[in-house]
């Protein structure tokens, strides 16, 4: 139904480059909550330009099924969701000025966001890099742009570490980050996901990025990243998480559960092979790790616990207009 | 080094056909610790048809030089060198013999061994069987014949269960578990190693093979192994073990480590990719999960926790004579 | 001494409709925070009513001195201590008023009480509900309206799922629980509480009531909770309390221990049974379950961890002014 | 379809003695594996002297008979089925005597394996008091002979120290234990099932019975000892068994699981009570502590780890007769 | 280097009250970080009335000269670092002040400081003493004034109880603690560090100071106490913390890791002793203790988890001015 | 008591070289339960040399007594006692030599023993040698021939790791073991005991003594290896044990406690320090490590699991004949 909608919504898009965009964000070629974020933004940019609306009402109705489409194309994505509420209401709040002026507001709200979101990567990584020593070896899992920058702002600063980082299957996104630390001349130990348990005697810190935290204090991320918390805690090895505070979802405070997508089988096993009867092939994109598993989370407002987080944050979403 | 030895040896090999096996079983082509330890008594037999000795004593003298050879072809794997111990010390036995009769004696233990060997199997199968019950969801990693005639025969006595099969990086053998199981019409979930964790708590027991037993109770097997143990561990899911007494190694006894292969770095990675400069991929080929995360072993004679399996077997190898 | 004090108390209450009441109340007859804090508010309420004083300073002290007796009736129970606080509070805000006007405001304001102490369970009920999922098997413990509520809702909702209910000694509320479930059509397993244990490993759930939440995280509920949530972590079963933020006791911040009731021992042995010299038959009525044992806290306020809750009631309660 | 055997079976008995005996070991009246394996003997001797047979083979056929009719009476207990394979295979071994002769003996094989089982009890008594020392507070569950005796004499040594001792529903056999061990002048606090994990903390022993030992280690006691079991091992408490080495069942060494008994509702809920559509009243009689919980099972050969003591019986069963 | 610092600086005073001070702080001669806090602000007092200051401004500059000495003195002492931030800011604010004036206010404000950090133990004993319970066994570790007075408190409040006092090795402070406490007439066992694990199963409650509090928890406390917490949990022994809020180091939000001070061999052997080639003698004086393992924190402001704490002071520390 | 017997027995001491041995064994100056055992071997020879008794059997039952009064001077140590039955049983079975041969081969038997039981220091060392790798961090505890030995071994064969030694308070049987690894160019980082936890994260391997083997796979060592061998378990290094098979206690297996040493108080305060009223100091000298901790012991006959250990010299055992 998802798929429905997101062709229903692509034949009725304008722009070729949206159309790129959109077919990026839902094939998972822009990656990461940040990215998705920014490309959500930036939609919403392109779209306001392209308005051909005729007074500042029916524009602001028009952004506002934009950014329905947006949404939907990462239902699971809390960061993306987070910031067209955000920008949608402050657009909402200029809906008295001329439609010219709303547009060139629009435009500039739109760049605001992007730059704080893109700040929000510089301070984490910052915060982060205090927290790595010399001689430490970091585990890491998939890819993060927040890890990434952390272990690059340690390296800069002349600390001498290792980092091993796991394969993650299906898509192997840890390639990416082996290759991003190695050309920042970071030593790094590649494995396959399954042999984490293996070297976690090795490793004095576990690092990993999110999509998303609850309000229990779990972190949903990538597939994986449960197994080795597991590992972590069984050899006592803190495991830190960095992402934004965008990454909170107050919707979990509600009770609605974190939805964990269910990917393609074709991810996992080649075109037909396996297409046996009786073999169900399961893809899972994210898992959840609860908050004992979880030392601290590193946000660009400081590094707490889960716990701890989560209440400075529920404070400050108290005072934020919801989305209806 | 092993490689040098290998190259002298295989290239001093009169016979086509034991060349093809010698290089199937160093290729991992010939896998399991039971198929391989056959392929080394067939070796030993063919090598005894082929024997230019002209006397028993150099025909004994001959054999041993072969056997040497062939253990060093899986220098890790001790249920060759218990099979070619076994046997040579049979053979040995037999010295006094007229050339041709100890031919004739020598082809037949070795036909005796691979036919013990082989209906190991099957009481395997039949005690193993008797732990799955109905409702039972086993989750499974790489491929083990007898975790698959335990699972086969659980099926025929009419048992219902699901089966959750995991990839088993980086050799994909867990579809050759699926796939097999799924002939059988059992039902099977598969999923990437990295999911084992998230689907833990749908699992009701784990049932893996082994590579070796060492004399703590700790069990060798795939890479992979020792995560889900500790992922059964936090879950209290029981971990089964099966897999012949021939899987013991008493040189562990004597402090010797089981030694755990380190395999191609093709194995992980394409050919030249991740080839930078400062990531080293490493792609060790088993692990080890100790005592307390195994609830016990299913072996032909019995199934027994891992403490007092080894103590069993250990007051039995007392009474055998040992190689040189 | 407890006994004393009510006693006398039941003896100087003029009206029998309060006295049933009390008697009630004491007697466990009226059971669960919620009924208790509300029954605290009714007799208040007609204590107002039937009030003879001359102006509305002698109203306000009579008030106070009833609520004094109400409040010794159940010494351990929160939520009773915090409703009193806050209906005494309003009233003692409107001093200035008339005596009738007073009566007329008094009777609203513990009605307001009541109706916003009974939407609790609706919220708590909704927010619960979507934690439930298809295929889940919830274990619970004694009886708790908001964790009936949250399954029923559940079921409403056309989930598919089972409840394992403990029989709860020595008053068997598990009875209760099981009967109002298995009226909504929710299947239900039967079970004595020690049979929790064996049970575990088909739970995905635990999810049970609270009597009061401390100031650590704590989760005070009926005797059998801590040991079920034991069980719960040994298997990874995470393990869930639905409450309203009244049961919060902020005393325990002060270092206060939450008090555990020890009652009669009539309740676990037939009258003059096991009297026998040198046995001590103990009835704690309560015990304490350790944050590190708890999910999350389900409240009408939202679904947190136990620390974040915590930290969000206290900056919330530190702006209400406290009781002498 | 046990309870139509039963029926046939007793419909067949000669001897009003033996109908009440095997009545009373069907209905649990005789109670403990001990009084269980020695009533079996008894009824054994009873049949033997009644017997009309005409010669030794139609006397050892009938009394074979007759061994399998009371097996079947309780099926789920081993030291049943071993008193009866030891019985069986010594008058076996005397086939030749003449008929007068066999009978003969065949009462004195009885009546000696029913000392030895009873000289067990003391022995277990010696060894396991030796345990006990100053100031132990000793948690124990249902009613065990051994661990009656256990504590008698170390009373009887002059140790001080209390007993916790669980009601265990649903039959309440802690009410013989608590009264066995005050009649004895020993300290008793008496509880709920439930109250154990909250007094876990006072205590510095378990100490219970077993109705099995299965080949992994793991003990077979009445329902509500795995609860009490992780609940120790939460505290780091330790935990012992006391039991005969009859009550090891080699079977489960052959894959076989150890039949959990599931007894009727009735015992739990009162007749027609909770007969409500949708609850399903569960009654396992029994659970199972794996290994890791254990610290020593106390026998009549000393007192071991499970693991040891397992390894340490089957060597000696290796030499004794099975039953086909 | 920082001793270094220490010698300019202690030539640099000019007051030899001061300079036995500073001498007494470095040389942990005054220990505690109220102690230490509280000879800050007296340093800063005497350091004011000294003053050859000119104007209100050269005062100021010339105080903060001081201070930035006087933290060095022991950079790892949040508390100290703390008070300083106050008192200065507190001095700033009124800089528009005549000379005289501000000396004046200056006096007065670290006196105010003194008293206010002075009542904090009082508070602090009145909550943690709320904890202590008749029949507890109360281990500790090193020497605690917030533990001292919480437990002589408790003594007061006639509460029966023992204490279990390590001695705290390489400086014993665990006789201060035993002398203290045993003049106060309480029950103290002393013993060894190591001591403390085969102690464990006689306590009921570990309470111990910290020097400071992490945001993610975790508590920096003497070297030791990471190992009894572990040995707590093990035994599921509650763990407490008694300090002020004046230990909550908001730097480490910003992912400063807490300093881990390494101190002198001498302490740890004798002189010369053990200077061997090859032995590095290594003295860290403080541990980490993370969030896991503290069951809550007492301070001046209430009893809460350690997370719940942190998410309280972040919420006033954001109010606050910070130094730059 | 044991003082009075130890003060009777020494005035009785013919010989000021046995009298130097007794006290230097009672005084611990001889040390380790190895060197205790050699040592009561060679008095045991000399009393036989400077015996007076007229014939063989005065002879014997003169080396009985002496024997008796030999086991007493360390009543906890298992290997002395063990040594000395053996000696004895052997001497007896040659009671029918005239004395003058008996003398002779009383001498021969002791000094076989003494051989023995150096001999399986090398066995050890060998076995023990293997499990040490590159890279490896050992951390150990206070002195063991063994340990000292298997690192020696080790370094010899070239490889490279470091040994974290504990001072092991209160007698600092670590510094002997540093200066010893010193010697031999081993790294040794040395600390306090209580720095154990922290350094853990560093340690690869814990390698320990042992004092003696309980039946249930126990351990009991020097005080302080049980607060290890919790640390190790809480970050999953594994815990090894080195020593001979005659450390294992048979009399554990028949209930009785391994004992517990308490030595004087002065080993842990200075003369009269803490000589308060009320503080009581405790100095236990060893503690109890159970099985779960241990992953093996490495023995002169092989590496097992503690419970396949003991249940391989169980079976050993049972063919010696014991003494009275």
């Amino acid at each position: 139904m998802t798929i429905v909608v997101l062709v229903v919504f692509m034949a009725g898009a304008k722009d070729a480059k949206i159309k790129k965009m959109m077919a990026d964000v839902k094939a998972l070629k822009i990656q990461g909550a940040k990215n998705v974020a920014i490309a959500g933004a930036r939609m919403l940019k392109i779209s306001a330009e392209q308005s051909k609306a005729k007074d500042a009402r029916a524009f602001i109705v028009e952004l506002e099924a934009v950014s329905k489409k947006i949404v939907v194309l990462r239902p699971t994505e809390p960061a993306l969701r987070n910031g067209q509420d955000i920008i949608l209401s402050e657009i909402g709040a200029m809906k008295n000025l001329s439609l010219q002026d709303l547009k060139i507001k629009t435009a500039k709200i739109c760049d605001d966001y992007v730059l704080e979101v893109q700040s929000v990567l510089g301070k984490i990584a910052l915060l982060g890099s205090r927290i790595i020593v010399d001689g430490d070896v970091v585990m890491t899992h998939c890819h993060s742009n927040n890890v990434v920058e952390i272990l690059k702002a340690a390296k800069k600063q002349g600390k001498k570490f290792k980092v091993i980082v796991t394969e993650t299957r299906p898509l192997y996104q840890g390639k990416i980050t082996a290759k991003e630390l190695a050309d920042e001349k970071i030593d790094v130990v590649y494995c396959i996901d399954a042999a984490s348990a293996s070297l976690m005697n090795r490793a004095t810190k576990v690092l990993v990025g999110a999509d998303a935290i609850a309000s229990d204090g779990s972190v949903v991320n990538k597939i994986g990243t449960y197994q080795i918390a597991i590992e972590a805690k069984e050899h006592s090895v803190p495991f830190y998480v960095a992402c934004g505070t965008h990454k909170y979802d107050p919707m979990t405070a509600m009770g609605y559960p974190e939805p964990i997508e269910e990917r393609g089988k074709k991810e996992v096993v080649g075109k037909g092979e396996l297409k046996v009867r009786g073999i169900n092939v399961v893809n899972p994109a994210f898992d959840v790790t609860p908050k004992e598993y979880v030392r601290e989370i590193i946000t660009e407002i400081g590094a707490y616990s889960p716990e701890a987080l989560v209440s400075i944050l529920e404070s400050e979403n108290r005072s934020r207009p919801k989305r209806g």
